[in-house]
């Protein structure tokens, strides 16, 4: 079946390698492996986890805990602030699985104590330093008040501390990553003992980004790893030493459509529709939107030295390549497509090719 | 029926008038308007076009016209070069409706000739300045040439010379826009004198970005025109000047999840799934993922001074906010959002909702 248009190949034995190796790695750690399914938004990807012994997972929206729920998935957290409007959802879904939401408010307790009709469990969001959400580490008393607010809670249990240390996709090296990481769990740390001190010993620990979980040997204190983008990887992640090239799992094929020699360039059917606009700056300070791989037999090859996806637009991808590789292409050819930050370009797609041309579909809102 | 999660919310007074001005500018210039359907990707806002005497389209890829021509449109340009992979779509849409197609290369015409079973019409694509696609404008050989091979198709007629001046959408102000757009006017009528002088003198000239479009009041030697982003506009073309920010027809409604009035912020359900990573340098050099107003009676207020969507992750937005403006919300309070790019959050979102509360669809491939 021959490739027409823009389409999200998945290199399967690759994202199965991924998933088993960080499985087996929470396993060493004694960690609860709970991986983020934002990244596949996958049901059939999801059921390679399963094979793997996972029984639990992480999304980052209702809607997505929704669509994992009626995929037999019964034990969810839905890693994102609980907005307060979505309550009747939340009350629904609760009533069938085990959900557990992120709370960082007392605004926010208050509201669910008052409109929570099932069960759920809750976990503190914790800011290590990511400053996007969370109770900062340095302010342990206002964990400490939380932890005591949702105590007198009817329909709510609180489960522990969880953060996110986003901090780690800026880190410029592998050992910038592990600072980040020894610093995040001595700050998780601090606020856990001061929650014990208030006399509530029982303190889970959840953390959860692809650079740590990757990078990371030492897990002290941590009861539960929620990494998501591993499962694919992609360019920021190869970037940051996350992982080697060999490890990304998904490329867009994308058709040529012109041929700009005099440029050095060559035009794809594949924009910021396809791939999103995410960018990186290589290690000569350009902006690139994909690394560029040629396909081959039995998937794609390695990246082509020197050459990138320069820009994007709406449905054109501007890439640029090496005099020698453009002069071997025609109008019609395909090309592969390393995408900078994978989770977004999935969510574009919506639907993946496996290299043997089986089609595995995501979740569509 | 109350807002719960994100929410692409449409004016659709102003996007009316956003059509019914374009459309009347297109008549007083004697120009043929087709605009381009990529920015809406909406059947239902289809039929407002052609409440306005609209005819034939313009659309981005072969899937977009396949969309518009079961939803009645019968005239339609597919403003990208043509991917030859899609050969099989292009003559079962040339078979039913008028298909014009964009090339740019002899190879691809060729393949054409091969190929083709129904009679399409196509257009050479001129490159004006913006150095994405067309044939050099001081080229002029190279497009001479290709006329000739077209008209020695047995399936294609040569329709004329199209360009997209899509460096209008880097200028600074209006002054800018106008420049380029004189200047592409100029090197678009070099080449058309050069076809004409080598004996095929019926030569129809199309031009089309919004900027242009929206600003210019000389359109000599202009046939057609193609906007589309005009119909929504956004924070991108009001930076440029293409329109007053009461012109912009889209806004997202999202929904605060968490305040942390330590650093000016809210954090919104609203991320790079909803409105796209495109970004803007405002006036003070600071990044920017969308301007951000409050929700009112009858819409959203003017954007609120000193506030900015300062970066998204794949669900979260971080808002910047005065302080007084933070002082007034509360978790579970709507903001709302003015994209940078309304073609890409369109695009992401897939639906509207009116201000009354009326969903519209879009095309979902």
């Amino acid at each position: 079946m021959a490739i027409v248009r823009p389409t999200l190949l998945l290199n399967e034995e690759r994202a199965r390698r991924n998933i088993a190796g960080m499985a087996a790695k929470a396993r060493h750690h004694g960690l609860f492996f709970r991986p983020h399914f934002k990244t596949h938004q996958s049901a059939e990807i999801g059921e390679w986890f399963r094979e793997q012994g996972v029984s639990a997972i992480t999304v980052s929206s209702v809607a997505m805990a929704r669509y994992f729920a009626e995929n037999g998935w019964r034990d969810i957290t839905v890693a994102f602030p609980v907005n307060i409007r979505e309550i009747d959802a939340i009350n629904a879904l609760a009533e069938t699985i085990s959900l557990s939401l992120l709370v960082e408010s007392e605004e926010t307790v208050e509201y669910l104590d008052r409109h929570l009709h099932s069960r759920v469990d809750l976990w503190i969001k914790i800011d290590v330093g990511y400053h996007r959400t969370g109770i900062s580490w340095d302010q342990p008393d206002r964990a400490v008040a939380l932890v005591k607010r949702i105590a007198r809670m009817k329909k709510a249990r609180w489960q522990g501390l969880l953060t996110h240390a986003g901090h780690a996709y800026h880190a410029a090296c592998p050992a910038e990553v592990l600072n980040i990481h020894r610093e995040s769990l001595e700050r998780m740390t601090a606020v856990k003992r001061a929650i014990s001190d208030a006399g509530f010993p029982a303190v889970k620990i959840s953390v959860g980004d692809t650079p740590t979980c990757s990078l990371a040997d030492d897990f002290g204190g941590v009861d539960e790893i929620r990494p998501g983008n591993f499962v694919f990887y992609d360019v920021m992640q190869q970037q940051i030493g996350s992982c080697r090239e060999g490890d990304i799992a998904v490329a867009l094929a994308a058709p040529v459509v012109a041929l700009h020699p005099e440029r050095w360039q060559a035009v794809v059917h594949g924009g910021a529709v396809h791939l999103s606009k995410e960018s990186l700056r290589d290690a000569d300070g350009q902006t690139l939107y994909g690394k560029v791989a040629r396909l081959t037999e039995d998937g794609w090859s390695r990246a082509i030295p020197g050459a990138r996806v320069t820009s994007l637009s709406q449905e054109h991808g501007l890439i640029s390549l090496p005099a020698d590789e453009l002069a071997g292409l025609k109008v019609g050819d395909l090309l592969a497509i390393l995408p900078v930050h994978s989770c977004l370009t999935a969510n574009l797609m919506k639907r993946y090719r496996t290299l043997s041309g089986r089609h595995i579909s995501c979740l569509r809102e």
